[in-house]
């Protein structure tokens, strides 16, 4: 059947793929100096917020997002005290920082301060942690900022971007990776939205060459349900400054305090298990 | 924007979402006396078999539903020798698990056998093994066959069907679980496709009690990506004839030898982590 516009869609003619939400109807739209942000209300989702025509969040999945852009990053940390965020402007993944004890400071770094004021408006719950004696809410350009930042001055950076085109394209590659590199400190982490292992694995590959070429010491693949992104499938890359396993801090206690809806110890095992035609396209890249 | 026809599109009106494929063009479209099956050639994915208007199966991503109903079943068996699939009628279940050699025998039970000609034609490379002598392709009701099979006569059932409305209904409740514990035997092994952790938790949770009912002694929740089903997140729920843990055959040679592309020791494991809120649910259910 074709789709009226009673349904929001998100088209990807590059992957020949489109996933649509029933509506609801528009409750907001602007254009801002950077993009066109849009927010619906869904009819089985709660709020939709789009930018450029592509699902950014919605209330009902976001969840799975947001803990596994920021949980499993944290938990590989050995002690990850000082965080930036690079995007993540509708606040969600700055709060599931914040639910660590051990982070002592988190910049949230977001070109376009509309999308923070529209969460805040459409998405209160992902900005409940905003007023954080810990946390700076820092607009301005994400690729000036880590230039600027002062060399080994940070724990981990995490990088939630949109797609790899317009605004966001140059935070994947390899001159952006350098300059994080210097910012982090020795055995310092990026973590990067990296798109879906079926539809992007090119992508995804590059990327993982790129974070090397940068000189990151080795590189690792995450991955997780998200149903509103492309294919339901999305990852996650991690970069290492420093050759070496990744910290395993895996307490129940912690866990079980961070009140999370998927993420646990099992499921930080799981986003980690590559599978084998993964595997197979990044050990050829 | 609005999709027209040139894309196959299909919505889920309970779940309020809809996924759609780039076509390409129908190629075949007939009504069976218990469906509708269409075919169609995708922009992206290959072939796509339709069923009601429901994606069934693509070239592209196949690989991940077959091997996961499979695999982690047959290896959560100490010895899986009689095995039959109850639906399955496109073959590649069947495929997967003819790769065991442990398998003396696998029956596939497909009510509407056009499904398994229109398989033979367009996705042949899933009916590679059909001509294994130790399958047998039979066509008729699984509920039926299930009924007369000889007690204690399969090690592993496998439930690989349509969702829980039309032909499938009869397929998801107590009364065929019975038939299927009594033609396990001791430690058998029931797997069932079983919707998706986020749109159809309750009907997880309906189908876990309905198994324990039937007089399962336990029953597990698996999953993993699946892009062309509703939310692309899937999952399979294990069934117990005997309480305790399950079998790791987890062997690196036995693995290595399935040639899986998804499938491996480690999304083995990943595939049985529960998240938080599907725990949560199955506790309650």
């Amino acid at each position: 059947m074709a789709l009226d516009e009673s349904w929001f869609t998100e088209t990807v003619d590059k992957t020949g793929t489109a996933f649509s939400l029933k509506l609801g109807e528009r409750v907001h739209a602007e254009k801002t100096p950077y993009q066109e942000i849009a927010i619906y209300r869904t009819a089985s989702f709660g709020y939709l917020m789009t930018i450029d025509g592509c699902t950014m969040v919605s209330t009902r999945d976001n969840f799975l997002y947001h803990e596994m852009m920021s949980h499993p990053a944290l938990h590989s940390h050995p002690d990850p005290r000082d965080v930036v965020i690079v995007g993540g402007g509708d606040c969600g993944t700055l709060r599931e920082v914040l639910k660590h004890p051990q982070v002592r400071r988190a910049v949230q770094v977001e070109i376009d301060e509309r999308v923070t004021r529209l969460s805040e408006q459409y998405f209160p719950e992902l900005c409940a942690s905003n007023g954080d004696p810990r946390a700076t809410l820092y607009f301005g350009d994400g690729i000036a900022w880590m230039k600027q930042a002062p060399a080994a001055s940070l724990d981990l950076v995490i990088i939630d971007s949109t797609d790899p085109v317009g605004p966001a394209e140059g935070l994947f590659g390899r001159k952006f990776y350098v300059d994080c590199l210097q910012a982090l400190r020795p055995g310092g982490l990026l973590v990067q939205q990296s798109e879906s292992p079926l539809l992007h694995l090119e992508l995804i590959v590059d990327m993982h060459r790129a974070m090397r070429q940068a000189g990151f010491a080795q590189t690792r693949l995450l991955h997780f349900p998200q149903p509103i992104y492309p294919s339901g499938w999305w990852s996650a890359s991690i970069a290492q400054k420093t050759a070496g396993g990744l910290a395993q801090r895996l307490e129940p206690a912690a866990i079980a305090a961070l009140d999370t809806r998927y993420y646990n110890a099992q499921t930080h095992a799981a986003a980690f298990a590559v599978p084998n035609f993964v595997a197979q396209a990044l050990a050829a890249g």
